[in-house]
């Protein structure tokens, strides 16, 4: 097969190393010439413009700069072409490091020594240890697995969601809709690492967050999602914290994003928020692995990591 | 040998709980009958008052209610009987929450989301992958080499000290003082373990701070020192952050303790102030696995985790 051209189309940042980094091994590039350009092989995007894909007679695939491919799917128009998810070492331990930062925090009390801290107090609260703490993933996928494999590694009890069943040495699997209820009722911090479908959206609701475990002494269970902002409700969110259903959470995505400065979880001061920067796509580390992949597609190997339409992800 | 009966003695805190499952296989008591009574068999101290052993004739073994021994060496008349450290999991992976805690809230920018949080700032800021990061284990004992090996998992570069060369997968060695600088000089994020010895106090000092590895983009290195207090000095601490030396410091540990308030390390906006609380010593694990000890000892077994008296630990 021919060496095909790139064509590269995001919206919210500039993509210039992505760029020069393509253009050293292809052809690159922005707009297509014309709404059916034949000469564009693949297309490199993130939230492109809808119906942009629609008329290109020669397109072999579309990469996703993100993990999640929801974006993806908001064109009405997307060709019928394989998608193929980004996977790298260096993404996922971006969101491991995230997520076993937070867990930690809420865990160990950071908000409470940095509260004594401000106030000169010298007191050790009670601890419990990790063992003692069940911390449930939603999404046991290439990013929930790593998360979850560090956790273990620090003692917690790890219990994983997944859409199909597949085992983890030393966690705890609950499967589709029948394991939700049993999966949420065990689980002390809830860890949401979910794909965006029409199956998850709005997932993390009030009636959720209820069945979480709330024990004694714990004082509420912790929510974290590093998923995507529209699978929660972020009112529903507010209310469980008033409710005392959860004690803390940490967001790092959010139904609209930039999340407005109207928004109550700004200043609540049981909310952790970080701007959609749990796990950034990093070009450097990225380019190479969609490079490499166009290059053996063309020797006629199969694409990896490839979407599933009918699921969505 | 006969089943001894156990001194229980500590200063700063209520020892009920300890008494309490102690008693249930031995005899317990919390002061000896006069200073050469022969009734005490083990002792089992934390901080005990100086001079309270020196006469006891059937003392086989002192029992540290924490990893440091060092608050049994302040005793000036401390009989040559073995000493015994407590080593147990429990106790470990409280250590290993705490450090893995600290190093992601530093190298993951808690303090400057935080700060953003407070001003409805959405802005990602430049993240460097844990890969690209070194953190320095002082002291790459029980403890040390259970948190290396979770930072390891994490992608960190590990780099370990120690007084006696013990390789470690993954980690890079550096071994007594011709290794200090060399480790220092290859340290981003610096982490104290060590025992509280003769060779090691007042060694966190600023001529020790100056060799971490600063680099570019990085902002200064990092202390955390979950060890001894008086492993430090607080007022070069306080020097090397002025200066830029280091961008931030965990302590849990200070010179003197409770840190007095007139302290400037409880205000300084970044110093994260824990009250010696990393690693608590829980009865409910420990006192189990003194009692196996006391009784494998009468059997005829040796002493297990006893401490070498010339190194002081
Ligand atoms: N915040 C950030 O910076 C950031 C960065 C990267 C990614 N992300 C998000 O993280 C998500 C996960 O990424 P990933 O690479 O781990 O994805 P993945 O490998 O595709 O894994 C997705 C997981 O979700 C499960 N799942 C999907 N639909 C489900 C349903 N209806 N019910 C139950 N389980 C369901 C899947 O189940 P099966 O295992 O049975 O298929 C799988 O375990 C991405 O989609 C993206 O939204 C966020
Ligand atoms: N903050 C808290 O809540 C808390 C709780 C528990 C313990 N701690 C502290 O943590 C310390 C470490 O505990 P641990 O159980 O890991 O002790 P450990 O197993 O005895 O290990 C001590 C380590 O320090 C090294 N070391 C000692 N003196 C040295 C010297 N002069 N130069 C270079 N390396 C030296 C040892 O080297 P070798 O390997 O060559 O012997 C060893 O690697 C305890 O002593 C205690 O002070 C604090």
């Amino acid at each position: 097969m021919e060496k095909g051209r790139v064509l590269l189309s995001v919206t919210g940042f500039h993509p210039q190393r992505w760029h020069e980094l393509l253009s050293a091994e292809r052809e690159v590039v922005t707009e297509p010439a014309g709404t059916s350009d034949p000469s564009i092989a693949y297309a490199v995007v993130w939230k492109h413009k809808p119906n942009l894909l629609a008329g290109l007679p020669n397109l072999r695939a579309i990469f996703s700069i993100g993990a999640g491919v929801d974006h993806i799917f908001n064109d009405p128009g997307l060709p019928d072409v394989p998608i193929v998810k980004v996977v790298a070492d260096n993404l996922t331990q971006y969101m491991t490091e995230y997520v076993v930062w937070r867990v930690l925090d809420h865990h160990r009390q950071g908000a409470l020594y940095r509260q004594q801290q401000q106030k000169k107090t010298w007191h050790e609260p009670q601890q419990r240890p990790a063992g003692d703490i069940s911390v449930g993933i939603m999404g046991l996928g290439t990013l929930g697995r790593a998360a979850a494999s560090v956790l273990l590694s620090l003692g917690f009890c790890v219990n994983g969601w997944s859409r199909t069943s597949h085992p983890m040495d030393g966690a705890t699997g609950y499967v589709g809709d029948s394991g939700l209820i049993p999966f949420l009722n065990a689980t002390d911090i809830l860890v949401v690492l979910l794909p965006l479908t029409p199956t998850t959206r709005g997932i993390v609701n009030y009636g959720l967050l209820k069945e979480l475990r709330r024990r004694n002494g714990l004082g509420g269970a912790v929510l974290i999602n590093a998923g995507r902002g529209r699978l929660q409700k972020d009112d529903d969110i507010l209310r469980a914290l008033d409710e005392g259903i959860l004690k803390e959470a940490s967001l790092d995505v959010f139904e609209v994003e930039p999340l407005p400065k109207t928004s109550p979880l700004w200043s609540h001061p049981k909310v952790y928020v970080t701007p959609h920067a749990a796990a950034t796509s990093d070009p450097n580390h990225l380019v190479p692995i969609m490079l490499a992949q166009m290059a053996a597609f063309e020797r006629g190997e199969p694409l990896q990591n490839t979407v599933d339409r009918s699921a969505g992800y």
